[in-house]
């Protein structure tokens, strides 16, 4: 009987010293980083009143601000509620579902607004930021999100917030590549967010495999109510998403046409995904897991294309398909991912941000390998793609190409990344709970006792567990 | 006992082939039919940087995407998440209120696009359409949502799909009707989505009357939880109103006006309803049921005259009444219409839509009517009735005149499309449950099982119910 | 046995009468003062045309409503998603948080209108409401929810109603002698809505004493869906509390720096809450009462400075130090202040709203002291302290000394306003319940029968209550 105990005690998931230490070592850092490097870009800065004068600017409706932030709050949302309450699916994981979404995505905006900063908001020494710093923040924390609904329930804080740290690095150099070095268009993310984002986390997942996960199988499903808290993380994800997918694109006639893109791929989206729902099973009842999550594929696959000419009937048609591909994804790959390859993947992230991603990527090099300057205008066509300045000669198919490399550097990104933060996290020190108390809030939650709770009691770490 | 077998085979609810077929049918004609006819319009194409020179726009900000987007995504939130989820309150059919609201809005936005771009954005072949046409679309499926307030719960997914195609296409002609022909104004949809979308939705459930209903009389209350969550679809739906009566006005004073008219008209119609609420009981016990409801009916008995110049306490005086009509209504004539106008309104809507759509219509009609050019300044009053070109010399008791013909076309239009809709929804085809498993998302749903899900176990269609 | 049932009788909670009679009476009240002051201001009245003509604007986004409507409505779902659902996590209070806030809020809106504008909007013996007054409103009925939190489930409706008609008017005057003769900046209200609604709030609950409240000891705990129902309540205020600090402020700079110092300094206080959570309990699990609420001290703690020059980093010092003094106080100081002090602070409103507000209001106070025109420029300078006509030779250190006096004002209004109200809820008359009935919905609401409720079950208060 000595052996499983000492198990036990491996999995020592004491948060007391080592979270606080974590986070607030953390929040020092932040600190001291943002007094050396962080100031108020002229548009949020009290010089403002000079800068209008200079830039000749008749009107404050020309700040920035009242472009963004409708947008802004609305990505927001996506991130907090959105994602947080998605996960709320599972019976007895609500409270580390939504708590540690907020947890990691409070402490990553912050470490985001710096990389991100230094990359693309880096002037005589400072990083000067906006509206569109704080968008930008949000979504590289949406691509930790992602990650984290593929570990969901089998992770320490500490491991979530260690992955945070890595991941919003990554992003951020992964971000610069594409969007620097290799000009690449993608206003949604579906390659930097989505595509990376996922296949980061699948990553993580398969090195942290636990082969024993079967023995909290009973905590893994839902229960009635825990599936409409999710449906609101559903709803306000779905609706947001034109928000999400034009929030930083150009003023005018782009922010516009990814919004309405956007709309038009949703709506498309959950039509196929209710008819594959019902059609993939036998009784041909719908399935709640689905139209939580395949709804949503629309958006993520319209992520790079969105501001471009995609046109209304094109994004229901990419809206069809990805609802299509992400239904049978929850039918036939996930299971198959995880008796196969050993990829367990709570939220089923491969069938709404993996595959979907990769659609988004390749319809984004697609559209914009066909872009003409009779489609778009002379002006629209420059404006578009930036085809300025050094890229002022690039055509539409090498365009593309440089599209679909980013593709490739994405999925290498993640997986080389996800590799490496993976080992990390396999580390006997961040102090996961053992493979029976996984999804189970009583762990890392001073749990309310209420009659429910008894039927999803924790197994007691110190009683062994069967074989 | 073969005949309620016999009733029970009869009542297949089996879908897995119609749902889908219907589903993916639908979708097919939708890229078909915006292949063909949608297309951008000129905010939101790539062109509009010519555009603008040619309008001589000095400012992105003149796209009326930031004149209105804000309001359309508060729109959306109120159809999908405000409509879903004040559905819920049903213990057990939760999943059916959130998913089949998301489902038949998700279609019906499609439709709608097409319905009303031919009416209204049809240019040279094309429908071109912008961030108004969202939010006109999300308007015209409001009005399905109400109708499907009214047969929640005794319906399959495919008779919902089937009334919204058809509620649609009538929504589109009634309101070509009334804003077109008569010339009539009505920014929130008083008449065009309340007043219709109620009465088509009242006849639809008189035809479908089910005279065993009492079956599931046990299913047909709330749960504490259940409750709690129908508040988040109420707060949502009277928080956005103001966005929702101002989301397609004129620009600038037309929208403020309308937000501030609404506002005052929603916070006096709460008082009301709990005024009203406590004393028509016994016990002088609020009932969540009015309040989820009633305090709602000051947002649609304001939907017309929103936009004119109602003032401050006139929209008081409207929401003051709205509250007593409606919390009144569940009291008094929701019982009565079921018992002997045999009308099962499940939610109510006769109280929260029908009642304060035609108080709306009518405040409408007298506020045109009332209307002068000292109140509106005389530029202002040709604005706000767009009394230019054919309609130059109308007066206001003339405007009044027909916004009163307004309300008289519409409910003949739902009398009429409602008879007929329901008679093709009797059709013995649709897949409906029987009236043992009504209100109970077992017939459609995966449904988890938990310990709750023992208490409320759906009958078993193939035993025979006790007559 | 007599006289526990003559105590059951003085807790007379029937409501039929006098509910419906205040909601009444006061309605009208409303109607009557509306139609005596209350009109549209000139960008909501049709004569604005004209009035864009005079002004030379060319645009209608010049209008104050493209300004401020996207933060009113984040502003308002504060206040009655917000406050309302972040007071749901008791497990049997879930109506009475959410409605009576509903109720209150609605209530206290249309007097605040009233009231804000007599002191701010008259002109010509006219109220003249825009966009501004309707959030202004809001943020005054936000102190009602604060002073709401700390007598939540221990007070009839009517006492709410009685508390609310008192504390708007203190709030308006209290505010009216900052903001017009102190002259002092409180952009996110820290000093007049936070410090001055705590400390009122719990001055009154001080009076309330009930010195039998643990009779109902086994209700004032949540259960695990009432806490993610909390959550929800939680993540909006956190989300939209940018557009909270932001509302008010001037166009353009100063409402883009608010909305960033807020975000700042409320993701600082997520850690430090978690972090401090954690370590202050032995076995180190996290508490949700502490995430529901000690990570919103952020946003309070900005509220005076958060338009100023605080910057990113002084955001989130501000924000780190509220959260660690929040949590503390869950943890040390409410016990402390209901054992010694007989404050029972339901939802511990001394740690979210007043201790974070009197941060607020000190870091408002050297924020402005240590103003200079080299950091805000000449005219930012100016502008942002509104050293303007009377006040145009007022130095920073001698506004730091106003705003410090400011603090001193809420506090002695908060105390004095709160002592007489108190007393006055005291009085017999108001029908609130016995204690072993606190925090119980059935008193005041229709409860839907479902097996949970039997285990919290309402004691009966004919039966005698065990001394």
């Amino acid at each position: 009987m000595e052996r499983p105990r000492h198990q036990g005690m491996a999995k020592n998931t004491y948060m007391r010293w080592r979270l606080p230490l974590v986070c607030l070592l953390w929040e020092v850092a932040m600190i001291v980083l943002f007094g050396v490097f962080v100031r108020f870009g002229p548009e949020a800065d009290a010089h403002w009143e000079e800068e209008k004068k200079e830039l000749n600017l008749t009107s404050d409706m020309e700040n920035d601000f009242y472009f963004r932030y409708p947008s802004f709050q609305d990505v927001h949302v996506m991130i907090f509620v959105g994602f947080g309450f998605l996960m709320t699916f599972l019976k007895r994981y609500g409270f580390g579902a939504v708590g540690f979404n907020f947890l990691l995505a409070a402490f990553g905006i912050q470490w985001a607004l710096l990389m991100q900063g230094w990359f693309h908001s880096f002037k005589n020494g400072k990083i000067l930021i906006g509206v569109e710093n704080l968008i930008n923040a949000d979504f590289c924390v949406g691509s930790v999100c992602i990650a984290f609904g593929a570990i969901l329930g089998k992770t320490s804080p500490i491991q979530i917030l260690v992955m945070t740290l890595f991941q919003v690095t990554l992003f951020s150099v992964n971000e610069y590549i594409l969007l620097n070095l290799l000009h690449v268009k993608d206003a949604g993310g579906s390659m930097t967010i989505h595509t990376f984002g996922a296949y980061f986390g699948l990553t993580v997942t398969r090195i942290l495999y636990r082969p024993n996960l079967e023995q909290s199988k009973d905590k893994q499903g839902s229960v009635y109510h825990s599936d409409l808290f999710a449906m609101i993380g559903t709803l306000y994800l779905w609706m947001y998403w034109p928000s999400f997918n034009s929030a930083i694109s150009e003023h005018g006639d782009a922010q516009h046409r990814s919004a309405i893109n956007t709309y038009c791929s949703l709506a498309a989206c959950v039509l196929t995904t209710m008819a594959f729902s019902s059609m993939l099973q036998k009784k041909g009842k719908l399935d709640m897991v689905h139209i939580q999550n395949a709804t949503l594929a629309g958006g993520v696959a319209v992520g790079t294309s969105a501001e471009m000419m995609l046109t209304p009937y094109g994004s229901l048609i990419v809206g069809s398909i990805s609802g299509i591909v992400s239904t049978m994804g929850y039918v036939y790959f996930t299971p198959f991912l995880e008796s196969r390859l050993h990829i367990q993947d709570t939220c089923g992230i491969h069938n709404l941000h993996a595959m979907p991603g990769l659609i988004g990527g390749i319809v984004g090099a697609i559209t914009a390998a066909a872009a003409t300057e009779d489609v778009y205008g002379k002006e629209g066509f420059i404006k578009a793609f930036d085809f300025t300045g050094e890229y002022h000669t690039r055509t539409p198919s090498v365009q593309g190409g440089f599209q679909a490399a980013g593709i490739v550097v994405s999925l290498l990104m993640a997986f080389v990344g996800g590799a490496i933060v993976g080992g990390i996290l396999k580390l006997p020190i961040w102090g996961d709970a053992a493979a029976e108390n996984c999804f189970e809030d009583e762990v890392y939650w001073e749990v309310p006792e209420d009659e429910e709770s008894d039927a999803y009691h924790m197994h007691n770490p110190d009683k062994p567990a069967s074989p």
